[in-house]
């Protein structure tokens, strides 16, 4: 028999509610069965949306959602959301240039009301929504959905703390699945754990309420004692979760695939004047057999095959060569800690925590934590390294400056996913860093172009610099590497000689680039000598006094322009006299949307393309005496 | 009856430990004396002092401290910490140039293990320092003391999240005064409240102990299986504290200010194989009845006369200029909300407060937070104004980038405290602000140098920009103002002309100082122009048009070189041919130690008098055609 078509039916959230209750399980094995085939050819997060398909479903019946607002919690769960509010026909479109995007986006839907992506915001971003509603005299509920990871986020304690202790109606859902991407640390997973598993809530409130009964005058007494006394007492005496302590009505746990008992629970938790806290039970994955298996495997993945569960064999990538030399040097000094951000896999870690347990730091989504926590590590003579995206390292800034740079201690930053990072778009790139990082006192960054010089540059930082010190590298795999080039792990690299035409200075992988628009306009007659900064941050003066041999100087950057390198190698050039032409290419005061890596640095004119046009323009321009006027950048 | 000087007897922990028990009351006499003379000449933080005078000497009392460490949270508690630890002799240079910090500083003692001044760092600093002495197998001691305010912090969460998973002796006192600098808020401080004024927690411990002791099988089997169970599951049966929820042993809570009993919970504390928290009650002001009654009064002050606690009166400074005028612009605007992050007075909003009260916002010390719930006000179609020190809001980095900037979201930022702070020191100058908000696309910055033009700038960010946009002003009140200069609220202001000798380009209060070296210039034979910008990003380019018409361009700036807005200006020059000089004095690559503004200002040849060095020392050099090398920064 052929299924019926229900999902198709679907245009917006107001079509589910005329939906009979028994076409709502149904509808969720479609959801899935699109979900699964989307995210098998374009890749995005597959475990979390799996996860969350029946409280989706439950969330568009129960709500009104035009009025109502949903913040979804770091986003990666909104497919099935964006299923159901219109965009089912654009969904093979998700994560690809000019497509949807694999968060929820204010630009794209009015049912997306807050554009997400970092961990741990949705409360904080939700009260907010709600508060305008109010003073709005409107009546629409604010839903904030965060997962159990997400809540080892400060962020989200202290949008806790402010939202608790307010008496409006104001709904967050806790999304349990035990994870963050790996499985979930701290004490509040454990505490979570022991309410979600042993179901032990309910049944204490109750014993304690029959005993009370049961004696016979005391007892009935203590009981209209505690029921009339202030909320935070009734809490308290009855046995109240660390949610009710703060202030919120709790409901839970409940099983969040039972779309009954969700649409049940939601519908109470709508009527109160008061914040509530749902908690519900998922599995991530629930319904893909790979995934529920693996659910940190299909967390956040490329394309793999629906039948199999098998990926293209993964080629060997920065993070995969970072955590083998960090555990060269571990084997060798055992000051050496590794830290993450719930991001052990992805960092390249896994092995680190295996070998080295004792000096392997999980500590949470919690960025900021990790490097204070560096610090105290560092102050009592270890030596930590903090793997981490440069992203999420935003969340570390007044860290970085007050509780290691400030004070002379020497920590080890090792930033993953540096540079453009392709389709999880404008919220993850790595392109803040460099020029945060330079803005604080005695930082020192390297940034290697090529497996082969992680190694060495690590070893130099952990022997013979001080204070905080980076390395920087992208996201997967090294790119083209001429074959006379060498790198000699000083603190720059030259290629080609001083009496060249032109001279190209730039770090990272944008030197592949270059190394290929040198060949191109090397054709064209057009010599260029490449100077390959190693160490960008302090940038050697030698390097720069090379530099001033040239008329024309072309400065390469995928990192924001103003702070950034290219800036200060201006600056430097400036100092010496250098009175020739200085021209920068890095981003300008925009964002950079999703695309293919590729793509991004083609539309940035960062790619090999982009030098050589830059390049001849230049010297055409040269030529005709007309390089006058600001550039839009 | 001369009292005895048992204080000046105490050159060590060492000696506190020999003393006899009935003389530490009357030390912590001798102490709050010291405490109270020593601020009223010196200025500092007077009230959260007096707090924590038995609590001090109790911790060295039961902890040798020169093994075990002791991190206070923020560090304005510190002085009695710095009098018993050989520091007395020198505490009357505190916050003076080259005297004792008034924070704890790794430079300056072996008992300041970890350097603070900002909030929340403690248990995060603390529990790196306890896994660092547990790796080198060093059984010291490591203790957190963290005020209630302090707690409202994300940060301080997550380090709670993670130390409270181990199994290892870790203390953590939390100092509740109910205050963070006015009154503490959000629903963790209702429910410290609780558990603080009614005592409730360890009475329903009793009650359901008895009650289930009393009843004749069950109950004796359920208490028996309630205490046998997991250790999370009887703190849930016995009604744990959050803190026991999240993996402390819970002790409290204990007066304050009794020595002994501060003692006994101390030496209990210290014997756990286990995290412990213990709460207790102090008295912001304890001793000091003027600062006991006004404690956000006497928080962080200027000098005072000790009999009568009056201070001088304050002159008008930006705080007060800018609450008035959003004041006006609330009136007539209902869309305009204020936040602050524990800060009102300070930030100028008390006044707002009292007015608007459905449109204020105090969200605790929670910067990060602030931002992205102002995030959520403005997609609800409100104007939220986040009013914050300079130094704050590098905890929000990210969260203006992630939410706000990307998403369009117009939120105003009223950055106070903004560039050198004086005697507060390194952690608290604002001189971060500029490089990390040009990083960001899309943000628009005004700098004013007077009181008028606050209220012009505050509308014209308001009603005529898009986007993250941001004010910044200093600490205090506004400096020089030539008579014949008349700001014109344009986005740049030119004092001078293009036929003049040489350009100085500045912003902000730097401004007064270069007008100061343009006269003194004048006597001298050189005529110096300013361009004094308003609007500092995006910066006018008819402004840079017009400085390419001098040869000679200076550029001053309060803040970080890297990425700050003369580094821009320069290259802005470059792009449109400008091959005269360029000379950028900004604070390079350090951080600018404790002294008075001026003093600051004037090291960094950043005041009239440095203006005028630079300018005569660069046109000297020109005629000597000797101008070429690396400056020192």
């Amino acid at each position: 028999m052929k299924k019926e078509n229900i999902l198709s039916k679907i245009n917006s959230p107001k079509d589910l509610k005329d939906l009979p209750e028994d076409k709502l399980e149904p509808l969720c094995e479609e959801i899935r069965e699109k979900i699964i085939s989307t995210v098998s050819r374009n890749g995005g997060h597959l475990a979390s949306n799996l996860g969350v398909v029946e409280l989706t479903v439950a969330l568009h019946r129960v709500f009104s959602n035009s009025n109502d607002k949903i913040v979804w919690d770091v986003g990666h769960q909104c497919y099935t959301h964006k299923i159901l509010t219109g965009r089912l026909s654009k969904i093979d479109t998700i994560r690809k240039e000019n497509g949807l995007s694999g968060f929820p986006r204010r630009s794209e839907s009015i049912y997306d009301p807050f554009s997400t992506g970092h961990s741990s915001t949705s409360i904080s971003a939700a009260y907010g929504l709600l508060n305008a509603k109010r003073l709005n005299h409107d009546n629409g509920k604010v839903i904030a959905v965060i997962g159990d990871g997400a809540l080892s986020g400060g962020l989200a304690y202290e949008g806790i703390n402010n939202a608790g202790a307010a008496k409006k109606n104001f709904i967050v859902i806790l999304n349990d699945n035990k994870m963050s991407i790996s499985k979930n640390v701290g004490s509040m997973a454990k505490y979570l754990s022991a309410i979600r598993t042993q179901n032990i809530y309910l049944k204490t409130k109750s014993i304690v309420d029959k005993t009370l009964t049961h004696m016979p005058v005391l007892g009935k007494f203590m009981r209209k004692l505690i029921l009339k006394s202030t909320s935070t007492l009734k809490n308290m005496a009855y046995n109240g979760t660390i949610f009710e302590n703060l202030g919120f009505m709790y409901y839970g746990p409940i099983d969040g695939h039972d779309i009954k008992a969700l649409i049940n629970v939601l519908n109470i938790a709508k009527e109160k004047a008061h914040p509530v806290l749902v908690h519900i039970n998922t599995v991530k994955g629930k319904g893909y057999s790979f995934a529920e298996k693996n659910p940190k495997v299909f967390h956040g993945i490329s394309g793999f095959n629906v039948e199999t569960g098998v990926f293209g064999i993964s080629k060997s990538d920065f993070s995969s060569v970072f955590g083998k030399e960090l555990c060269e040097l571990a084997k060798n000094d055992d000051r050496v800690c590794a830290i993450t951000a719930a991001m052990k896999i992805g960092t390249g870690l896994s092995s680190f925590a295996k070998n080295f347990k004792n000096r392997f730091f999980d500590v949470g989504i919690a960025e900021g934590h990790a490097v204070t926590f560096a610090g105290g590590l560092a102050a009592g003579g270890m030596i930590p390294v903090f793997a981490v995206y440069s992203t999420f390292l935003q969340r570390s800034y007044d860290q970085i400056i007050h509780d290691a740079a400030l004070q002379g201690l020497k920590i080890v930053l090792a930033i993953d996913r540096a540079g453009l990072v392709g389709e999880d778009g404008e919220t993850h790139h790595g392109v803040f860093d460099v020029s945060f990082l330079n803005s604080i006192p005695g930082v020192t960054i390297y940034s290697p172009s090529f497996f082969s010089e992680v190694g060495p540059m690590l070893k130099e930082m952990i022997y013979n610099t001080q204070g905080v010190v980076a390395i920087r590298y992208p996201r997967s795999g090294q790119m083209y590497k001429p074959e006379n080039f060498t790198s000699t792990h000083a603190s720059y690299d030259i290629y080609g000689n001083k009496n060249m035409d032109v001279v190209i200075v730039t770090y990272g992988r944008l030197f592949s680039q270059a190394c290929l628009a040198k060949e191109r306009l090397e054709i064209q007659g057009i010599n260029a000598c490449i100077i390959k900064l190693n160490r960008i941050k302090p940038i050697d003066e030698d390097a720069v006094l090379f530099a001033q041999n040239f008329n024309n100087v072309f400065f390469f950057e995928e990192g924001m322009l103003s702070g950034g390198v290219g800036e200060y190698f201006e600056y430097m050039l400036s100092q010496v006299g250098h009175k020739g032409k200085f021209k920068l290419t890095a981003i300008g005061d925009k964002f950079v949307t999703q695309a293919t890596v590729q793509n991004q640095l083609h539309e940035l004119e960062l790619d090999a393309d982009g030098i050589e046009k830059i390049i001849l323009r230049s010297v055409e321009r040269i030529d005709k005496q007309e390089e006058i006027g600001f550039t839009a950048v």
